[in-house]
């Protein structure tokens, strides 16, 4: 059987790589593109490298009949998210790429995001969409909220721990490196090849970034008690790829055996042995975590790292596995392509 | 039923990217990986981005059993390879990465490559791997001499419009773009990061580059008398790709409609529509090759520009592609996987 | 003796590069920083690799007093530099970045740009800024136009040849491979990194570029009959840079003889040993130009490479150097500052 | 006067950036540069960038006579520099640009580089080279122990805070992201622009790279008791740059005015407005260092970022500015070239 679906905001850089993954799925059709601006364009010319694909022109959301789609992927920006998808009949299921229901305190959505959510009632039913913690909510759920791909890094790298209870919950720092194409699409100054080629910097300095919302969030549920985390990250002139060099406080041997528990059986997590360190180059394209451990010369201090391809498995890649869980299919179809390298 | 490869020379680019498509095969099992050097490692730790697959340890050639193989591919440098294959039993079929049986005339051979050739008989059944041309004799060939990247690139853009008679055969200039990948992965000064980010120069200045060796072999053979091409090859700041920017003269709509008919039931050839052009980013990972046609501002002279991904259409996609037909498979088993962008 | 002069597109890229190379001058002030847009800001937030330097604050061009400016350079976008041009008082020497004054016909600049010509009376006053071949009439004109970054570039690969008629003029290709920062500092989809890292494509194919006016021009100037040359400009994933490789119809020997007349007393201007190649990056940030000359296996075939940057050497640079002349200093002040590399 | 110096080490990247940084020193003349390896060849041959310069041929160090140099710059790999400067007469001045005369004790330098200090008795005569910490010993020193890249760009963030007490010293984390030219000129697998370019990744994990034993010295002698930080390098995809990012417990306000104290006066060291971050990319081919400050969320958590050239404020820059002060010139003269940007 064939599940239908449509994917809103075709356009932008998960909305392509959406289309990607699921041509390698036997049982999921792209049954509808939206994309707003560019409706009326075909993907070959939106996306010259989806050429070969025989895909349905782009179309405005209006245009589409949900009553023919079984599941409809969301990647439009937040705001405009919360509003498509409260208009949606309840028959389709909903993969939000967006951070509209990912935060479930309306007031911490407006404190990160700058303006009062809208769809309160469909926040209470979404499930936060970091599939490995929260497989089984998934499977029954009707709106799975995509995470952050900062957020799901970094939680990849720190949710056994705090679970475990083997780092200081107090002194928590993650450095991350992300890579150009998690800024999107749309033309910015400093999104240019000549501004970012050949040099990398900080931003959202201080612990400002829109994701410590959701670290905040689910770091304090494990915790049953507040945990607040540093959190800097870089741009760095790559186009895919996120690195999280975590700095934490506890026993290097213990933050291993505890990932070792969490993530043995997990097909999309690769442990690394102890005192090797992950790059971002062996996880691109891929749908693959790779996390190490090393203790440093400083007894009782460790540091995690984790390196994921922020289009895959922190953001479209992440959105197809639920997906999977959500229609009934195996959670890996479609997702086991290797990574691409060099 | 499950053919089992060999891949010798697995340490090199060409031997992980052959890994890495394999994968997406049902049908064939990786049952030996050859890399003299690093043979005792795993693939994990010589290609740490294909950790995730179940692999056999690296070995020497001399410890493989080869009759327990069917197909070999062979990812080794020229001259060692035609050594090697000379030892192998004639049971296993054999798909050559390598210059070494690319050329049937042993003097061409020789004064391209500089050394005499050791296994002439072989030379004289081996089918030259450009699949499109050459799918009859590559279904039943037991050696399958996989063509040069450029040469691949070239003879796409090319090879109709000559058997067609649509181009002047005297004035045909080859402008290509490499990336960096086709030059190895053996250490070398010129080939650092920091010697080739940010910068770009032709080399081979003068048509002296090696695959001219196949142009003239192959063009030749197709008008029923001696051409000789132009071909300058630059080298770009880029991992994979190679476009070629081709000037001929011929009429512009003669020449698409020469392309139309050679390709229009081809998988894995896209002729765009005219005056449109392709980009190596469009095609990168994948075994697609894009072709483009525009007519220049002067009479009578038409610019042909051509892109695929050096390490897949230009090499192990190939070879795998030929592979499948050697064994009874479906042409395009493990190769539809839609290019990497961005 | 200080002469004070003023920056008009101060905020583009172009303006940043006469900052940092007047900077070297010892004999130039930047008296005014002109940018509509960002006026009030200061260059350090513009651009902050200036923020060690004690700039004025940018402002509007109608808030600047001309009558203590000498010189004043104009890196606006087309159309708009000829109407401001015109309204600058005639005591003020112009050096324009622009393309309004490069076409001596305005029926050729309204071919070329798309609008007609709204200041011809001023443009019969301008002088071709190519340095090396205009310099008696630039050392005394008031208003200079600098020329297109490829213009320059070609025109250093075939001025010499065609003016010494040593090679066919019929049958001239300009293959040319150009950096980003060409593209300028707007905001465009296409020129994001995620799009332009790691691939590269031609583009203005069928030699429709803009800056064949200004061969067209030069060419037919110089061998007193139309001479029309193909022209395909390529963008490749780097920042700076021009790559020139022409293919010509002529004898090698008498090429380089034929460069090394013109060029042996140049100060910019380095022709490399027979059958070397220049290189992008050993030019880079630099105003010279390297060029290169190797003969083709087939005969009476030869090569033509050159290099530049086309910020420095294709526009800034070449801007300063006409300056000097205009005001009086020695031609190379401010300008010998040895390329970046790596 | 012109000074005469040599450099020894020519042929690698620190060795250029030394000739490049001295063309633009009127007082400076390079009279010898050394090459082992590539002794005999032109600086033309081993970096085409600086082909315009009118340089001495490569020779062997044995054939460099050193009663005519003022000044030897030596960019020798560890271990061999000791055993060449030690042989070098008395009357030569000379700044190191290695490793062997950064630890004032011999016990941590075997134990950082693995071999035993065969020059003890000149290493007590050695100053540390960083200028402006060092300034009034330098200006009086014979040899000058230039500090390593990474070491420099730690202690610009650090010196003063640690100096003025305002951090907790037991809690300093240095993440730092390196480009890829620190790593050198010699050719290695690791550093190959195919294994490099997209992706990225930290190396010397757990505070193991041998620039923390310069940490250790420096920050345990400023505060009077052991300081040991983390470090934790990463390597990026980028030609020239080192960012620090800084974790440290303080007041940012504290942290901001001790910077302001201690740089104010510094002609290469930028401290920016509370709250802006440096880049790699605006201090390119400079001898500057930006720095910034930003308050964490956390409160008593603040964040130092601080950005360097490493070929130049890390290394020859660095080196020709200490020269400056052992040859009686100006500090800066040569070294205030803005940097290169886009």
């Amino acid at each position: 059987m064939t599940h239908k679906v449509a994917i809103l905001g075709a356009s932008g850089y998960t909305g392509a790589e959406l289309v990607r993954l699921i041509d390698l799925h036997p049982n999921i059709e792209v049954a509808a593109l939206g994309a707003e601006r560019k409706a009326g364009m075909s993907m070959a010319q939106v996306f010259p490298h989806l050429r070969h694909l025989d895909l349905p022109v782009l179309c405005k959301i209006s245009e589409i009949d949900f009553s023919a789609i079984d599941l409809c992927f969301c990647a439009l920006p937040h705001k405009t998210s919360q509003e498509v998808i409260s208009a949606l009949p309840s028959s389709v299921k909903v993969v939000d790429l967006s951070a509209d229901f990912r935060l479930r305190d309306p007031a911490e959505y407006e404190k990160w995001y700058g303006n009062p959510h809208s769809a309160v009632a469909l926040q209470e039913t979404a499930v936060y969409g970091l599939t490995e913690f929260y497989r089984e909510e998934i499977k029954s759920a009707r709106l799975v909220a995509g995470t952050g791909c900062n957020a799901a890094t970094g939680q990849f790298a720190l949710r056994p721990l705090i679970a475990d209870g083997v780092i200081d919950l107090d002194d928590i720092i993650l450095d991350m490196k992300c890579a150009v194409s998690g800024a999107g699409r749309s033309p910015k100054e400093n999104l240019l090849h000549a501004e970012l080629s050949e040099g990398y910097h900080p931003y959202a300095i201080g612990s400002t970034h829109r994701h410590l919302g959701e670290f905040d969030q689910e770091f304090s549920a494990i915790a049953g008690r507040p945990v607040k985390v540093q959190f800097t990250p870089h741009l760095v002139p790559a186009n895919r790829g996120i690195l999280a060099t975590v700095y934490v406080k506890g026993d290097a041997a213990a933050i291993h055996a505890s990932f070792a528990k969490a993530y043995t059986d997990e097909p999309f997590v690769e442990l690394l042995p102890m005192g090797e360190v992950p790059s971002t180059r062996h996880v691109r394209g891929s749908n693959f975590c790779h996390i190490g451990v090393a203790a440093d010369r400083i007894e009782g201090r460790t540091i995690v790292t984790a390196a994921l391809d922020n289009l895959t498995k922190g953001s479209s890649g992440q959105a197809l596995q639920n997906a999977n869980l959500m229609l009934g299919e195996e959670e890996t179809t479609g997702l086991t392509i290797a990574p691409l390298f060099p």
